[in-house]
C-alpha cells in the first residue's frame, strides 16, 4: 500500500511555494517518504540554498516562473492572504492538468478568491495539515511534522476545479507522510476550526485581559495557579499571525463568539437565580464532553 | 527566624477540622515543620486512625467536642458551606482567647455567616492556601503541599474578631510551611480569585460546550489540537466541587462573566467592522499581559 502510494506520488513533480515551517516540512517529508521530485520557491536565496543543501528539494528558486515550468503540482505554503494574488499573477503560466493546493488554516474566503482567478483545466484541492507551532521559518521545518497529526483534505463537489482523483492524490500524500486523514466539505471546515482553535484563542485572550489588566492585574497574575496558566497559554501566540487567522475566518469567529456570549448569559442567569442545580448541570455537561475528548486523545496515542 | 517561628507556633495546640487533602496536609506539615501539638477531627474513624498511625497528629477524634477541649486553634478544612453551621453548633464550647481559621477558597459569604455566630473574645483570621489538586481525601495529603504555593492571609480590620497578632501567627505559620506569603483585604480576595480561577474555569467549560456539543461535536473534538487541550483542561474538574465554589462566590463570578461578556462584544464589533488593526491591538495587549505573567512564573522557579 505504501509502495503503491509512493509510485502514484512519484509520478508528479511537486513545487512547494514558500519554505517556512509548513512548506519546508512538506518538502523534507515528501522527499523522505515519497519518490516524488520536490522543488521549492522562497523569496530569499539563502532559504533556497539551505533547502538544496539539506536535500529537502532537488532545486529551489526565487523565481515563481521557473518553479511553475518545472512542476506538475503547485503546493502553496504561504500566508493565506498572499495565495490568491499569486494565483492571479501566475495563473497564465499554469498548464491544463496541473494541480494547485495550499496548506492554509482557513479556507472559505481564500478559496473563493482563488476560484475567481484559477484558469480552466487546472485542478484545485485544498489541504489543511493541522501541525505546526508558534515558531516559524525554514530553520524549524522537520520531515516528521505531519506524523500522527490531522491532515484535512477538503471536498468541494460543487466546483469544477475539485475532482475525486486529485482529492485522492492528497489523501494518499497525507497518509504517506504519516498523518491522520480527515475529509471535510469546504462548508464545514471553517465553522469547525473556528470552534476548536479560534474561539479557544479568543477566550484565552479575553480571560487574560479580564484577569491581568489594570492596577490590580500584576497582583492577580502573581497569585494565579496552574489552571490559569493552561487556560491562557495560547494567548501568548503571535498577534499578527492570529489577526490574519481571525480576519480570514471572521464570519465563523464572530458566530462562535456569539455562541460564547449566549453561554455566558446562561451562566450569569443561573447565578442570578441562585440556581446551584443548574450550575452543576452546566458544569457536568462540560465535564462529560471533556471526558469524551480525553478518550479521543487517549486513542490517538 | 525559622526557630523563632517554631517557638511561637509551638505555644498553641492546633486542631484541624477535616482531614482531607488540605486538612491532612496541614496536619502533616505542621507536625513536620513546627513543634506545635497537632490534633485532628474526621467523621470517619478510619481516617482518624490513619492520621494517628502516620504520626500526622498526636490524636484524632470523630467528636468535635473532644477536639475543641484539647486545642487552642480550631483550623477548619471542611467544604466552606459546612463551616458556619459547625461554628454555630459548637460556638458555645469555644473559650475566650481561642483562634478560629479556615482554608476555604472563597471568603465573603462564609465569613459573614461565621461572624454572625462567632462568640465574642474568639479571634478569627481566615487563610487561603492556594494548593491542592482535583483529587481529594486523606490518602493524597502530603506534608510538602504548601511549599512555594501562595498562602493568603486575610486582613479584616473592620471586624473585632480580626487582630494583628493572630494575623501574624498565620503569616508565620505559612512561612514556616514553606509557602509564599500574601496578605489581602477580605474585600479584595473573592474578586481576585474569581478572575484568576473561577472565570478561567467557566470559560473552559463554555468553550468545551460550544466546541463539543451536538451532532458535530465528536468530529470537532477529534480534530482539536494542543491549544484546545490546554485551554479546556480545567473543564474536567469535579462539577459538584465547582458548583460549590461558584455559588459561594456568585456575585464576583457573575461580575467577572459580565466583564467577559463585554470583551466578547468588543471582539465581535472589531470583526463586524473588519477592523484588523483593532483585532491585532486587542490580541497584542493580551499577549503582552501573558508575557508579564510568564515572567512572574519564571521568577517563582
Amino acid at each position: 500500500m505504501v509502495e503503491q502510494n509512493r509510485n502514484e506520488l512519484a509520478e508528479k513533480r511537486i513545487g512547494i511555494v514558500g519554505l517556512g515551517l509548513l512548506g519546508g516540512s512538506l518538502a523534507k517529508a515528501l522527499t523522505k517518504y515519497t519518490a516524488a521530485e520536490v522543488y521549492g520557491y522562497a523569496r530569499q536565496q539563502a532559504v533556497c540554498d539551505a533547502a538544496e543543501r539539506d536535500g529537502a528539494v532537488r532545486g529551489a528558486f526565487t523565481d515563481m516562473e521557473q518553479l511553475i515550468e518545472t512542476v506538475d503540482v503547485l503546493f502553496y505554503a504561504l500566508p493565506p492572504e498572499l495565495i490568491p494574488p499569486s494565483v492571479a499573477r501566475y495563473g497564465h503560466l499554469l498548464r491544463p492538468g496541473m494541480i494547485v493546493s495550499d496548506v492554509a488554516s482557513t479556507k472559505t474566503m481564500m478559496m473563493n478568491a482563488i476560484y475567481k482567478v484559477l484558469p480552466e483545466g487546472v485542478a484545485y484541492v485544498s489541504v489543511h495539515p493541522m501541525a505546526g507551532s508558534e515558531k516559524g521559518g525554514y530553520e524549524v521545518a522537520e520531515e516528521d511534522l505531519f506524523i500522527d497529526h490531522p491532515w484535512i483534505v477538503l471536498r468541494d463537489e460543487q466546483h469544477p476545479a475539485w475532482n475525486r482523483e486529485t482529492h485522492a492524490y492528497f489523501v494518499d500524500m497525507g497518509r504517506t507522510l504519516g498523518a491522520r486523514i480527515e475529509e471535510l466539505d469546504v462548508s464545514e471546515h471553517d465553522c469547525l476550526i473556528a470552534r476548536i482553535s479560534h474561539l479557544p484563542h479568543a477566550a484565552a485572550a479575553m480571560v487574560m485581559l479580564v484577569a491581568g489588566r489594570g492596577e490590580e492585574g500584576y497582583r492577580r497574575l502573581s497569585l494565579a495557579a496552574g489552571g490559569f496558566r493552561d487556560n491562557t497559554r495560547v494567548a501568548g501566540g503571535n498577534p499578527v499571525l492570529w489577526r490574519d487567522i481571525f480576519m480570514s475566518n471572521k464570519e465563523e469567529v464572530r458566530a462562535s463568539l456569539e455562541e460564547l456570549s449566549r453561554e455566558t448569559k446562561k451562566l450569569i442567569d443561573l447565578l442570578a437565580d441562585d440556581d446551584g442545580v443548574g450550575v452543576e448541570a452546566y458544569l457536568s455537561e462540560a465535564q462529560s464532553i471533556r471526558k469524551i475528548y480525553e478518550e479521543i486523545e487517549e486513542k490517538k496515542e
